[in-house]
Protein backbone atom coordinates (compact mmCIF):
# COMPACT_ATOMS: atom_id res chain seq x y z
CA UNK A 1 0.00 0.00 0.00
CA UNK A 2 1.52 3.69 -1.22
CA UNK A 3 1.99 6.17 1.33
CA UNK A 4 -0.91 8.41 -0.48
CA UNK A 5 -3.40 5.47 -0.53
CA UNK A 6 -2.66 4.99 3.40
CA UNK A 7 -3.20 8.66 4.03
CA UNK A 8 -6.66 8.29 1.76
CA UNK A 9 -7.72 5.35 4.22
CA UNK A 10 -6.35 7.35 7.21
CA UNK A 11 -8.48 10.20 6.49
CA UNK A 12 -11.48 8.57 4.66
CA UNK A 13 -11.54 6.93 8.41
CA UNK A 14 -11.31 9.95 10.23
CA UNK A 15 -14.49 11.17 12.72
CA UNK A 16 -16.28 8.03 11.36
CA UNK A 17 -13.16 5.65 12.31
CA UNK A 18 -12.96 7.40 15.91
CA UNK A 19 -16.71 7.15 16.01
CA UNK A 20 -17.42 3.36 14.77
CA UNK A 21 -14.79 2.71 17.91
CA UNK A 22 -16.25 4.57 20.50
CA UNK A 23 -19.48 2.79 19.43
CA UNK A 24 -17.89 -0.48 19.62
CA UNK A 25 -16.37 0.05 22.53
CA UNK A 26 -20.12 0.59 24.11
CA UNK A 27 -21.36 -2.58 22.89
CA UNK A 28 -18.23 -4.74 23.96
CA UNK A 29 -17.50 -2.94 27.47
CA UNK A 30 -20.63 -2.94 28.74
CA UNK A 31 -21.64 -6.54 27.47
CA UNK A 32 -18.31 -8.37 27.85
CA UNK A 33 -15.79 -5.94 30.07
CA UNK A 34 -13.20 -3.48 29.59
CA UNK A 35 -10.17 -6.34 29.60
CA UNK A 36 -12.16 -9.08 28.51
CA UNK A 37 -12.07 -7.22 25.47
CA UNK A 38 -9.23 -6.83 23.52
CA UNK A 39 -7.60 -4.36 21.00
CA UNK A 40 -7.91 -7.30 18.44
CA UNK A 41 -11.37 -7.65 18.93
CA UNK A 42 -12.29 -4.12 19.47
CA UNK A 43 -10.68 -3.04 15.59
CA UNK A 44 -11.98 -6.38 14.24
CA UNK A 45 -15.73 -5.36 14.93
CA UNK A 46 -14.95 -1.55 14.65
CA UNK A 47 -13.56 -2.37 10.58
CA UNK A 48 -10.31 0.11 11.56
CA UNK A 49 -6.51 -0.99 11.32
CA UNK A 50 -4.39 -0.76 14.63
CA UNK A 51 -3.14 1.38 12.81
CA UNK A 52 -6.00 3.80 12.88
CA UNK A 53 -6.92 2.60 16.19
CA UNK A 54 -3.90 3.92 17.94
CA UNK A 55 -4.11 6.99 15.52
CA UNK A 56 -7.54 8.01 17.64
CA UNK A 57 -6.78 6.82 20.67
CA UNK A 58 -3.46 6.21 22.02
CA UNK A 59 -3.87 3.74 24.33
CA UNK A 60 -6.55 1.36 26.23
CA UNK A 61 -6.61 4.03 29.00
CA UNK A 62 -7.50 6.56 26.01
CA UNK A 63 -10.54 4.36 24.94
CA UNK A 64 -11.78 3.57 28.19
CA UNK A 65 -11.59 6.95 29.39
CA UNK A 66 -13.72 8.49 26.14
CA UNK A 67 -16.25 5.42 26.67
CA UNK A 68 -16.89 6.41 30.24
CA UNK A 69 -17.33 10.05 28.58
CA UNK A 70 -19.69 8.50 26.21
CA UNK A 71 -21.69 6.69 28.65
CA UNK A 72 -22.12 10.03 30.76
CA UNK A 73 -23.41 12.05 27.72
CA UNK A 74 -25.98 9.13 25.74
CA UNK A 75 -29.07 10.50 27.29
CA UNK A 76 -30.52 6.66 24.99
CA UNK A 77 -27.41 4.92 27.02
CA UNK A 78 -27.50 3.04 30.23
CA UNK A 79 -27.10 5.88 32.73
CA UNK A 80 -29.63 8.07 30.95
CA UNK A 81 -31.85 7.75 33.03
CA UNK A 82 -30.58 10.10 35.42
CA UNK A 83 -31.83 12.74 33.39
CA UNK A 84 -34.89 12.22 34.98
CA UNK A 85 -33.76 14.82 37.33
CA UNK A 86 -33.45 17.33 35.05
CA UNK A 87 -37.01 17.13 33.79
CA UNK A 88 -39.12 20.40 34.40
CA UNK A 89 -42.37 18.75 34.23
CA UNK A 90 -42.21 17.00 37.35
CA UNK A 91 -41.56 18.43 40.89
CA UNK A 92 -38.89 17.70 42.44
CA UNK A 93 -40.97 14.92 44.42
CA UNK A 94 -41.66 13.54 41.35
CA UNK A 95 -38.13 13.60 40.03
CA UNK A 96 -36.98 11.32 43.09
CA UNK A 97 -39.71 9.30 42.18
CA UNK A 98 -39.72 8.45 38.66
CA UNK A 99 -35.67 7.74 39.01
CA UNK A 100 -36.45 4.51 40.76
CA UNK A 101 -39.59 3.67 38.69
CA UNK A 102 -37.25 2.75 35.86
CA UNK A 103 -37.10 -1.00 35.50
CA UNK A 104 -33.85 -2.34 33.19
CA UNK A 105 -33.89 -3.65 29.91
CA UNK A 106 -34.78 -7.37 29.69
CA UNK A 107 -31.09 -9.05 28.87
CA UNK A 108 -29.86 -12.37 29.17
CA UNK A 109 -26.91 -11.19 31.22
CA UNK A 110 -27.72 -8.75 33.86
CA UNK A 111 -25.18 -5.59 33.28
CA UNK A 112 -25.70 -2.98 35.77
CA UNK A 113 -24.35 0.19 35.84
CA UNK A 114 -21.75 0.48 33.22
CA UNK A 115 -20.25 3.42 35.10
CA UNK A 116 -19.51 1.43 38.20
CA UNK A 117 -18.25 -1.95 36.37
CA UNK A 118 -15.64 0.40 34.76
CA UNK A 119 -14.38 1.56 38.84
CA UNK A 120 -14.05 -1.96 39.26
CA UNK A 121 -12.08 -3.05 36.19
CA UNK A 122 -10.07 0.33 36.49
CA UNK A 123 -9.57 0.87 39.84
CA UNK A 124 -5.99 0.29 40.87
CA UNK A 125 -5.02 -0.07 36.43
CA UNK A 126 -6.40 3.19 34.83
CA UNK A 127 -6.15 5.76 37.10
CA UNK A 128 -8.16 8.48 34.69
CA UNK A 129 -10.96 6.31 33.78
CA UNK A 130 -11.47 5.93 37.52
CA UNK A 131 -11.24 9.26 38.29
CA UNK A 132 -13.91 10.20 35.98
CA UNK A 133 -16.04 7.36 37.23
CA UNK A 134 -15.60 8.71 40.91
CA UNK A 135 -16.51 12.34 39.57
CA UNK A 136 -19.58 11.41 38.09
CA UNK A 137 -20.87 9.35 41.26
CA UNK A 138 -20.24 12.14 43.44
CA UNK A 139 -22.06 14.40 41.03
CA UNK A 140 -25.21 12.59 40.85
CA UNK A 141 -25.10 12.25 44.68
CA UNK A 142 -24.82 16.04 44.90
CA UNK A 143 -27.74 16.22 42.65
CA UNK A 144 -30.09 13.64 44.50
CA UNK A 145 -29.28 15.84 47.62
CA UNK A 146 -29.77 18.99 45.40
CA UNK A 147 -33.27 17.57 44.49
CA UNK A 148 -34.35 16.62 47.82
CA UNK A 149 -33.72 19.78 49.43
CA UNK A 150 -36.31 21.11 46.41
CA UNK A 151 -38.85 18.68 47.43
CA UNK A 152 -38.42 20.01 50.87
CA UNK A 153 -36.53 16.77 52.83
CA UNK A 154 -35.75 17.44 56.54
CA UNK A 155 -32.06 15.65 55.79
CA UNK A 156 -31.57 16.88 52.03
CA UNK A 157 -27.99 15.44 52.67
CA UNK A 158 -29.18 12.17 54.32
CA UNK A 159 -31.98 11.23 51.59
CA UNK A 160 -29.76 12.39 48.95
CA UNK A 161 -26.69 9.58 50.25
CA UNK A 162 -29.15 7.03 51.02
CA UNK A 163 -30.71 7.15 47.52
CA UNK A 164 -27.52 7.35 45.79
CA UNK A 165 -26.86 3.59 48.09
CA UNK A 166 -29.77 2.30 46.94
CA UNK A 167 -29.59 3.95 43.38
CA UNK A 168 -26.31 1.76 43.21
CA UNK A 169 -27.22 -1.47 45.31
CA UNK A 170 -29.78 -2.12 42.91
CA UNK A 171 -27.91 -2.41 39.61
CA UNK A 172 -24.75 -3.87 41.58
CA UNK A 173 -26.82 -6.35 43.44
CA UNK A 174 -28.82 -7.31 40.06
CA UNK A 175 -24.98 -8.00 38.39
CA UNK A 176 -24.51 -10.43 41.13
CA UNK A 177 -27.81 -12.48 41.11
CA UNK A 178 -28.11 -11.75 37.51
CA UNK A 179 -31.65 -10.77 38.35
CA UNK A 180 -33.47 -7.52 37.95
CA UNK A 181 -35.27 -8.18 41.19
CA UNK A 182 -33.36 -5.94 43.19
CA UNK A 183 -34.54 -3.01 41.47
CA UNK A 184 -37.90 -3.63 42.84
CA UNK A 185 -36.87 -4.44 46.02
CA UNK A 186 -35.29 -0.80 46.28
CA UNK A 187 -37.80 0.93 44.89
CA UNK A 188 -40.68 0.32 47.63
CA UNK A 189 -37.72 1.24 49.86
CA UNK A 190 -36.85 4.71 48.13
CA UNK A 191 -40.64 5.81 47.85
CA UNK A 192 -41.05 5.14 51.68
CA UNK A 193 -37.93 6.82 52.46
CA UNK A 194 -38.86 10.34 50.00
CA UNK A 195 -42.60 10.11 51.55
CA UNK A 196 -41.07 9.91 54.89
CA UNK A 197 -39.06 12.45 54.59
CA UNK A 198 -41.10 14.81 52.04
CA UNK A 199 -44.62 13.82 53.62
CA UNK A 200 -47.43 12.55 51.69
CA UNK A 201 -48.84 14.28 48.58
CA UNK B 1 16.17 -29.76 32.98
CA UNK B 2 16.12 -33.28 33.20
CA UNK B 3 12.71 -35.34 33.19
CA UNK B 4 13.40 -36.28 36.47
CA UNK B 5 14.14 -33.06 37.88
CA UNK B 6 11.31 -31.35 36.67
CA UNK B 7 8.78 -34.80 38.08
CA UNK B 8 10.48 -33.49 41.42
CA UNK B 9 9.93 -29.96 41.15
CA UNK B 10 6.26 -30.67 40.18
CA UNK B 11 5.83 -33.06 43.10
CA UNK B 12 7.73 -30.93 45.87
CA UNK B 13 5.41 -27.99 44.44
CA UNK B 14 2.58 -30.31 45.10
CA UNK B 15 0.11 -28.37 47.64
CA UNK B 16 2.19 -26.06 48.03
CA UNK B 17 2.06 -24.54 44.65
CA UNK B 18 -1.86 -24.70 44.20
CA UNK B 19 -1.64 -22.70 47.92
CA UNK B 20 0.63 -20.56 46.34
CA UNK B 21 -1.72 -19.89 43.31
CA UNK B 22 -4.79 -19.26 45.41
CA UNK B 23 -3.34 -16.78 47.52
CA UNK B 24 -1.57 -14.69 45.24
CA UNK B 25 -5.10 -14.69 43.22
CA UNK B 26 -7.04 -13.63 46.89
CA UNK B 27 -3.72 -10.90 46.60
CA UNK B 28 -4.23 -9.65 43.14
CA UNK B 29 -7.40 -10.51 41.74
CA UNK B 30 -8.91 -8.27 44.72
CA UNK B 31 -6.61 -5.56 43.85
CA UNK B 32 -5.97 -5.33 40.45
CA UNK B 33 -8.86 -7.36 38.83
CA UNK B 34 -9.63 -10.80 37.53
CA UNK B 35 -8.28 -9.99 33.62
CA UNK B 36 -6.30 -7.36 34.36
CA UNK B 37 -3.77 -10.10 36.25
CA UNK B 38 -2.31 -12.82 33.55
CA UNK B 39 -1.24 -15.69 34.01
CA UNK B 40 2.90 -14.37 33.27
CA UNK B 41 1.77 -11.99 36.69
CA UNK B 42 0.43 -15.03 38.84
CA UNK B 43 3.32 -17.47 38.25
CA UNK B 44 5.55 -14.68 38.82
CA UNK B 45 4.47 -13.66 42.13
CA UNK B 46 3.67 -17.28 43.34
CA UNK B 47 6.95 -18.58 41.84
CA UNK B 48 5.75 -21.40 40.03
CA UNK B 49 6.40 -22.37 36.37
CA UNK B 50 3.94 -21.83 33.40
CA UNK B 51 3.19 -25.62 33.55
CA UNK B 52 3.08 -25.78 37.25
CA UNK B 53 0.57 -23.76 37.09
CA UNK B 54 -1.68 -25.26 34.43
CA UNK B 55 -0.80 -28.71 36.25
CA UNK B 56 -3.11 -27.12 39.34
CA UNK B 57 -5.39 -25.23 37.16
CA UNK B 58 -6.62 -25.80 33.63
CA UNK B 59 -7.25 -22.63 32.85
CA UNK B 60 -7.65 -19.62 34.03
CA UNK B 61 -11.88 -19.73 34.78
CA UNK B 62 -10.97 -22.78 36.88
CA UNK B 63 -8.57 -20.43 39.46
CA UNK B 64 -11.56 -18.22 39.40
CA UNK B 65 -14.10 -20.49 40.17
CA UNK B 66 -11.08 -21.83 42.96
CA UNK B 67 -10.62 -18.16 44.10
CA UNK B 68 -14.38 -17.22 44.38
CA UNK B 69 -14.75 -20.37 46.90
CA UNK B 70 -11.68 -19.71 48.63
CA UNK B 71 -12.86 -15.84 49.19
CA UNK B 72 -16.49 -17.36 50.42
CA UNK B 73 -14.77 -19.82 52.85
CA UNK B 74 -11.98 -17.08 54.36
CA UNK B 75 -13.32 -16.04 57.49
CA UNK B 76 -10.43 -13.71 57.92
CA UNK B 77 -11.19 -12.40 54.22
CA UNK B 78 -13.65 -9.56 53.03
CA UNK B 79 -16.67 -11.27 53.36
CA UNK B 80 -16.02 -12.60 56.90
CA UNK B 81 -17.96 -10.22 57.66
CA UNK B 82 -20.40 -12.25 56.77
CA UNK B 83 -20.17 -14.85 59.18
CA UNK B 84 -21.70 -12.01 62.07
CA UNK B 85 -25.23 -14.33 61.07
CA UNK B 86 -24.24 -17.08 62.52
CA UNK B 87 -22.65 -15.76 66.17
CA UNK B 88 -24.81 -17.34 68.87
CA UNK B 89 -23.82 -14.92 71.22
CA UNK B 90 -26.04 -12.16 69.91
CA UNK B 91 -29.95 -11.97 69.05
CA UNK B 92 -30.92 -12.30 65.36
CA UNK B 93 -31.61 -8.33 65.92
CA UNK B 94 -28.23 -8.27 67.24
CA UNK B 95 -26.69 -10.15 64.46
CA UNK B 96 -28.65 -7.77 62.06
CA UNK B 97 -27.55 -4.54 63.44
CA UNK B 98 -23.73 -6.06 63.92
CA UNK B 99 -23.93 -6.60 60.65
CA UNK B 100 -23.90 -3.16 59.19
CA UNK B 101 -21.07 -1.65 62.29
CA UNK B 102 -18.62 -3.02 60.05
CA UNK B 103 -16.33 -0.87 58.82
CA UNK B 104 -13.93 -1.57 55.81
CA UNK B 105 -10.20 -1.47 56.40
CA UNK B 106 -8.98 1.57 55.52
CA UNK B 107 -6.98 0.98 52.14
CA UNK B 108 -5.34 3.40 49.46
CA UNK B 109 -8.22 1.79 46.84
CA UNK B 110 -11.57 0.59 48.17
CA UNK B 111 -12.32 -2.48 46.32
CA UNK B 112 -16.11 -3.11 47.79
CA UNK B 113 -17.15 -6.99 47.76
CA UNK B 114 -14.67 -8.97 46.03
CA UNK B 115 -17.69 -11.27 44.76
CA UNK B 116 -19.56 -8.39 43.49
CA UNK B 117 -16.52 -7.71 41.63
CA UNK B 118 -15.81 -11.54 40.10
CA UNK B 119 -19.76 -11.02 39.00
CA UNK B 120 -19.08 -7.80 37.11
CA UNK B 121 -15.86 -9.03 35.60
CA UNK B 122 -17.02 -12.77 34.69
CA UNK B 123 -21.09 -12.06 33.44
CA UNK B 124 -20.71 -13.29 29.90
CA UNK B 125 -17.20 -14.53 29.89
CA UNK B 126 -16.82 -17.15 32.81
CA UNK B 127 -19.82 -18.21 33.09
CA UNK B 128 -19.17 -20.95 35.99
CA UNK B 129 -17.49 -18.16 38.27
CA UNK B 130 -20.47 -16.08 37.22
CA UNK B 131 -22.18 -18.76 38.80
CA UNK B 132 -21.11 -19.31 41.51
CA UNK B 133 -21.10 -15.37 42.78
CA UNK B 134 -24.90 -15.75 41.80
CA UNK B 135 -25.37 -18.51 44.47
CA UNK B 136 -23.35 -17.53 47.29
CA UNK B 137 -25.08 -13.80 47.29
CA UNK B 138 -28.62 -15.33 46.73
CA UNK B 139 -27.68 -17.69 50.11
CA UNK B 140 -26.48 -14.59 51.96
CA UNK B 141 -30.07 -13.02 51.31
CA UNK B 142 -31.60 -16.05 52.49
CA UNK B 143 -29.89 -15.94 55.66
CA UNK B 144 -30.94 -11.91 55.90
CA UNK B 145 -34.11 -13.19 55.46
CA UNK B 146 -34.15 -16.08 57.89
CA UNK B 147 -32.40 -13.89 60.79
CA UNK B 148 -35.27 -11.54 59.69
CA UNK B 149 -37.97 -13.66 60.92
CA UNK B 150 -36.07 -14.82 63.69
CA UNK B 151 -35.84 -11.11 64.63
CA UNK B 152 -39.26 -11.28 64.30
CA UNK B 153 -39.75 -8.84 61.53
CA UNK B 154 -43.62 -8.03 60.59
CA UNK B 155 -42.45 -8.62 56.79
CA UNK B 156 -38.86 -10.51 56.77
CA UNK B 157 -38.95 -11.38 53.00
CA UNK B 158 -39.25 -7.78 52.32
CA UNK B 159 -36.61 -6.84 55.25
CA UNK B 160 -34.18 -8.92 53.84
CA UNK B 161 -34.09 -8.48 50.05
CA UNK B 162 -33.71 -4.70 51.26
CA UNK B 163 -30.87 -5.39 53.86
CA UNK B 164 -29.30 -7.27 51.07
CA UNK B 165 -29.17 -4.66 48.65
CA UNK B 166 -27.60 -1.74 51.31
CA UNK B 167 -24.87 -4.01 52.06
CA UNK B 168 -24.17 -4.90 48.33
CA UNK B 169 -25.25 -1.10 47.47
CA UNK B 170 -22.63 0.49 50.25
CA UNK B 171 -19.42 -1.97 48.88
CA UNK B 172 -20.32 -1.12 45.14
CA UNK B 173 -20.66 2.75 45.93
CA UNK B 174 -17.89 3.04 48.04
CA UNK B 175 -15.97 1.42 45.11
CA UNK B 176 -17.21 3.84 42.63
CA UNK B 177 -16.04 6.98 44.68
CA UNK B 178 -13.12 5.54 46.34
CA UNK B 179 -14.50 6.38 49.78
CA UNK B 180 -16.24 4.17 52.42
CA UNK B 181 -18.85 6.87 53.23
CA UNK B 182 -21.31 4.62 51.90
CA UNK B 183 -21.05 2.36 54.63
CA UNK B 184 -21.82 5.27 57.37
CA UNK B 185 -24.85 6.37 54.84
CA UNK B 186 -26.30 2.70 55.16
CA UNK B 187 -25.26 1.93 58.84
CA UNK B 188 -28.07 4.84 59.69
CA UNK B 189 -31.06 3.21 57.46
CA UNK B 190 -30.18 -0.21 58.46
CA UNK B 191 -30.37 0.62 61.59
CA UNK B 192 -33.69 2.39 61.16
CA UNK B 193 -35.07 -0.28 58.90
CA UNK B 194 -34.45 -3.01 61.29
CA UNK B 195 -35.92 -0.87 64.36
CA UNK B 196 -38.75 -0.06 62.72
CA UNK B 197 -39.74 -3.90 61.70
CA UNK B 198 -38.87 -5.60 64.72
CA UNK B 199 -39.24 -2.83 67.21
CA UNK B 200 -37.11 -1.14 69.74
CA UNK B 201 -35.16 -2.77 72.15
Amino acid sequence: MGTSEATARATKGGRGARERILRTAVQLFAREGIHATGIAKLTEVAHVSTRTFYQHFPSKEALVSAYVQRIESDSDGPVGVEAILERSDLSARERLLELFADSPPIEEIVRGCPLHNTAVETAGTMPEAAALVERHKRQFTARLVKTAAEAGARDPETLGRQLAVLFEGARALSTSINDSQPYQDVRALAEALINQETGPT
